[in-house]
């Protein structure tokens, strides 16, 4: 049928969207979320049609990314027809019954993500289906060679090619600022991208930008490897696995993980690493509450990696309270470098140098923990995070307190004398958000005692910093009502844990980064 | 923050979004799906946020649903900040995770999705999570009572209040046009409200209206019903139970049916029914595949039932084949009219006077069947249908043959001797829309052999009514392809009956209609 376009001159955010009256779609036999195949100048495309109650007759609405793809104008005549459903639809509901997906249908289905002919009312369900039925290898691996495929690759020529990757979950944890220099300092390859925090208070990306530039091009990066031998930039606007940055979308407000293996060994597989060392924080405040989910996880992580061709070492690590003490983009940037200079937490250059040691052994290195003492104790960790500083773009001088943090800051105290018996890392998470992080980037949270300090009454717990004084407000506030550290004598003096159903499901701290 | 405001002049199909630019949501601190708190002059309204790469800086994009809510126009100012998660989000979270909700919860979930603060991919997820774990029956409880408190009721006085309902399924399916009139006659209030086709060639709102307008509004109808006791009615204008118009929308592309029994309870709770027979066409080309489902649905139907203080009779019916001989609009109202005239299809009238005879002894009628039987065969019935339709605007005279249907004829024939040995009901139906209904309302199929009747080599099996040639050229070789019609000497000469995975489970036919 033919209809008269009338273009909206505005994007739906990537989607393909068309817009029909109510008479033209049933005209055309289209209900909405049908979708429509377009066709102008011999040129065609397939739309998802939304029927809108009141829009002209005979007319078509088009977002941009129909108008531009067919390079029509307003009040040219388009034709029009209700589309097949497409192929990936089919698998995607067969998944919706719970039948388990070949790797044929997997492919279909990423495909039709990124190019955005399944809705995401679609996306939305598969992706939930996934997360009830589970995923088996067969499946995580194909969905993993799947998005690989759909997006772009990197290859840094020889072997080996090193990487590190955490699942995610604990505040504070700037390990990888540390790791990337120690292997980059001992010869090897490490092309090391990372996200921004979505629900977190830092990503590593965000904490790096206090540093230096992060969003560099495919082309840039391969300059500032060729130069240092790693490299910590953003991943996100690389074009590495896009169908998992479109999966996240639509998972980060289901507050659901579906895809954490495919998604995490995907985007390796496409920066062209071979050997990947995968942290697993492991404790109540983090992801994996326990060693056996740990074990199980590491296994799958194991086991994908070999079917992907990939080798793979998971390091199952403390997960009860943060990394070091900093949580907060620049502040973590600060006692990052502070600890490549021969500082800073010991609890943050153990996990690094384990971390380091870890790859160093899978490539062949005898004492690679060792090794890694060696580099970051020499010095020459730091001097090569410097480089990959400057070859980033930031200043390679750069000294901890030259990166600038808030000046609003408060102390939260102990009203009791004791020691730290637990840390809450979802509430320190909460706090630092509160205070601005990650957006301000100067914002976050110093603990003041860690996991068996002892504190003296009125002894400083925490500090809170924001970038403005309202910020600094919330945040004290907030941490006043959680109480994020728990100090005890003796343990018997607190022996209620949590209430329930006090704490109801949808309050349970959700972290999507990877 | 205070951003300038862009009035989109276009509706988001009832949704209320508001779109931010990157940089905007970044300074907001929202990413796309969030929720966004909008204040213009002391009004204030919930949007979820949509992020595009290419929006201008400091200002939003206002669909209709929110400039209009708010009455703001293009460039005036608006104050925008980030919502918190509603709570309704926090339930169907807990849903994703399999917990069971309680009457509350559902209550906020169906209440935020009549007023929009739910999106879309949020109901995705909860009503892919529904259909997987599936309801219990407090579930389906408190979700019926939710859809009937969030819309209209009506209240035709005195009980009782009779209807009918079909899960619907089976093509030809003419029966309330039968029933309707059969108790009407009796003195009985019967109010009945049907749905347009989604996925089927015809419903009954469809198949009425060949006959006499259906879409009345609420006042309109309790005239009818005033007049003549009984009406035949397209429901979905009303707006009864809305919710449930807003979920069949989402499950239509996912081709799922999560909320088949609140979904009808709350239709027969809202339009205040009392006594109510549920039909459940049993058989493998029906909804419900053989009598162990059928029972048990049968038996959640009358609990259900009982919670909502119902009268539930269900009927199981057979469902190998489509009832009458009629499939499409005008073609099935012809017939239905034909019967209430006296002759027409036997299982059609065996049909009608049973379940207009269930509900006659629901309500302590003694014989109820034969007591249809007489209203039918006594010509009652048919007067009553004549008042309905001149009460709801139509020709109380109109005889069969003065209903138009296609005149593009053509019959498929058979190629052997043989008996009916099955008919594929989604064959029929998909011959059918091939043909052009529902849309084309003369369209359909007239079966010329039902089940067990022998047909002579080179006899009728069916024929294809279409209002234009082209579309009964589509039929027709779909017809010949499908061979809806199996004939066989002997049930052994046909011994296979279906190939596995030579079909696979998103080709099933999928009935949403109710």
């Amino acid at each position: 049928m033919e209809l008269t376009a009338e273009v909206l001159n505005i994007t739906a955010g990537g989607r393909r969207i068309a817009i029909l009256g109510e008479e033209t779609a049933r005209l055309l036999g289209v209900h909405s979320s049908d979708r429509i195949c377009i066709t102008y100048c011999e040129r065609q495309i397939i739309a998802i049609a939304n029927v809108a109650t009141h829009f002209p007759k005979k007319r078509i609405g088009l977002y941009e990314e129909i108008s531009d793809n067919l390079g029509v104008k307003t009040d040219e005549t388009v034709d029009v027809h209700l589309a097949q459903l497409p192929e990936s639809l089919r698998h995607v509901r067969a998944k919706l019954h719970g039948e388990r997906l070949r790797e044929h249908d997997m492919v279909t289905i990423v495909k039709d993500v990124v190019e955005r002919h399944l809705s995401e009312v679609e996306i939305a369900a598969f992706l939930t289906a996934l997360n009830i039925y589970g995923l088996n290898m067969g499946e995580n691996e194909a969905l993993s060679r799947a998005m690989v495929a759909t997006g772009d690759t990197l290859d840094f020529g020889e072997a080996p090619i090193l990487d590190k990757h955490s699942i995610g979950g604990i505040p504070g944890d700037k390990t990888s600022i540390l790791v990337v220099p120690i292997v980059a300092a001992a010869g090897f390859t490490i092309p090391k991208t990372s996200s921004r925090a979505v629900t977190s208070p830092a990503g590593t990306a965000d904490r790096v930008e206090t540093l230096c530039p992060v969003n560099l091009s495919i082309k840039e990066i391969k300059g500032v490897v060729e130069k240092t031998n790693g490299c910590l930039v953003w991943g996100g606007a690389l074009d590495l696995a896009p169908a998992d940055d479109l999966f996240i979308q639509i998972e980060y407000p289901l507050g659901i993980d579906p895809l954490l293996l495919p998604s995490i060994m995907s985007k390796k597989k496409a920066i062209g690493a071979t050997h990947v060392v995968i942290d697993i924080p492991t404790g109540n405040g983090a992801k994996i509450k326990n060693m056996t989910q740990a074990y199980s996880l590491a296994s799958d992580f194991v086991d994908l990696g070999m079917r992907l061709g990939l080798t793979i070492q998971c390091a199952l690590t403390f997960g009860e309270q943060p990394i070091g003490h900093a949580v907060g983009p620049a502040l973590e940037a600060q006692e990052a470098l502070t600890a490549l200079m021969g500082d800073g937490p010991a609890d943050l250059r153990e996990k690094a140098v384990s971390l380091a040691g870890t790859l160093f052994e899978m490539v062949g290195v005898e004492d690679g923990r060792k090794k890694g003492e060696h580099i970051l104790n020499s010095g020459k960790a730091e001097k090569k995070l410097r480089e990959i500083i400057e070859a980033q773009g930031g200043n390679p001088k750069i000294q901890p307190d030259e990166i600038p943090v808030g000046t609003n800051r408060a102390e939260v105290t102990a009203n009791q004398a004791g020691r730290v018996l637990w840390i809450s890392t979802a509430d320190i998470a909460a706090i630092a958000k509160a205070a601005g992080a990650p957006r301000e980037k100067g914002a976050g949270v110093i603990l003041k005692a860690k996991l068996g300090e002892a504190v003296k009454k009125s002894g400083a717990l925490l500090e809170i910093c924001a970038e403005r004084a309202s910020k600094l407000e919330s945040a004290l506030e907030l941490a006043k009502k959680l109480q994020p550290v728990v100090l005890s004598k003796k343990p018997e003096e607190q022996m209620l844990l949590d209430r329930v159903p006090e704490n109801i499901a949808g309050d349970k701290p959700f972290m999507l980064e990877r």
